[in-house]
């Protein structure tokens, strides 16, 4: 299969073909994504992340990447690992940047670089039991862009409005997700 | 201080002892959480996370941690990181674990062990932009704890129920968040 010229890397033609074959396959759309946590001590966990379900089947990345959470040692933590809620950020600014290089090859834009800060805003009243009214989650999140690529600051705005559009995390985070939690 | 006699790790003491003096300078539970992601080649971008807001003041972590996310080879991708939503299970399963402990050690349960197993569903026809009414993110997490502590079955869903209850990335994951995007 020909690259296209652009060439961000993202192998633009070969999800359009898989868009095409799947529509014939509607099951193999259905994917499961997991990480497994084990609690370490305090409020230290370290999570996994290296097989999920997908095209049917069970598929496994190429390596097994471990992740530790932790709280900062101004909660009395040891600060092991990156809070869990900044983990929520790096799944945001990831998922943004990813469809930002994925439309931006489709669309014929070759990128020279592309930052994007996020800021989540928490009043920690909410966490800490101190006042009902108050979410334990953020308030706001900024996410902040910065891309240098041949185009127009209006297409470029267009790429991060089409990113949005379709990014899995951007929906996750915006829109309310059912999560059940059981006990075994 | 003296630590609890409990000890799964988790400095309670100094934590509601946090909240007592929090309720004399509201302004100083204002949080802001960030991560810088930097965009490297086709869907591949590398997040750091080291700085934060809170106290009233910039905070650091002890450490800057770096986070390489990617997409799996099924999508043509190279596959050099987990994908973005999977880091926001390591998000959720980390909060919630931490809670547990938390919650446990408030409580004076002694934990042995604790595993929680996270799996979200998802249809990729959304994010391939294949069927419209196909949501993106996901369409149901499920959280499945293994818990082994001094406690009966009742006590230990009880301090699950309870994190979940004060856990910001449950609340983030299952109510709409803001999202504001801005090109520079």
């Amino acid at each position: 299969m020909a690259m296209s010229s652009v060439n961000n890397g993202v192998n633009v033609q070969a999800l359009l073909d898989a868009r095409e074959a799947l529509k014939d396959a509607p099951g193999a759309t259905k994917f499961k994504w997991r990480a497994s946590c084990k609690w370490q001590n305090g409020t230290l966990s370290q999570s996994s992340v290296q097989g999920f379900f997908g095209l049917g089947q069970e598929q496994q990345h190429k390596t097994e990447t471990s992740f530790d959470a932790d709280h900062p040692e101004i909660f009395a933590s040891e600060d092991l690992g990156a809070t869990p809620v900044e983990y929520v950020l790096v799944g945001l600014a990831s998922c943004l940047t990813a469809g930002v290089a994925a439309v931006a090859e489709n669309r014929g834009i070759k990128l020279r670089s592309v930052e994007a800060d996020v800021e989540g805003s928490m009043d920690i009243q909410g966490i800490l039991g101190m006042d009902s009214d108050v979410r334990n989650g953020y308030d706001d999140i900024k996410v902040t862009f910065k891309i240098d690529a041949d185009a127009s600051k209006k297409d470029i705005e267009a790429l991060v409005a089409q990113s949005q559009k379709r990014s899995a995390v951007y929906d996750i985070v915006t829109n309310p997700t059912n999560v059940t939690v059981e006990v075994l």
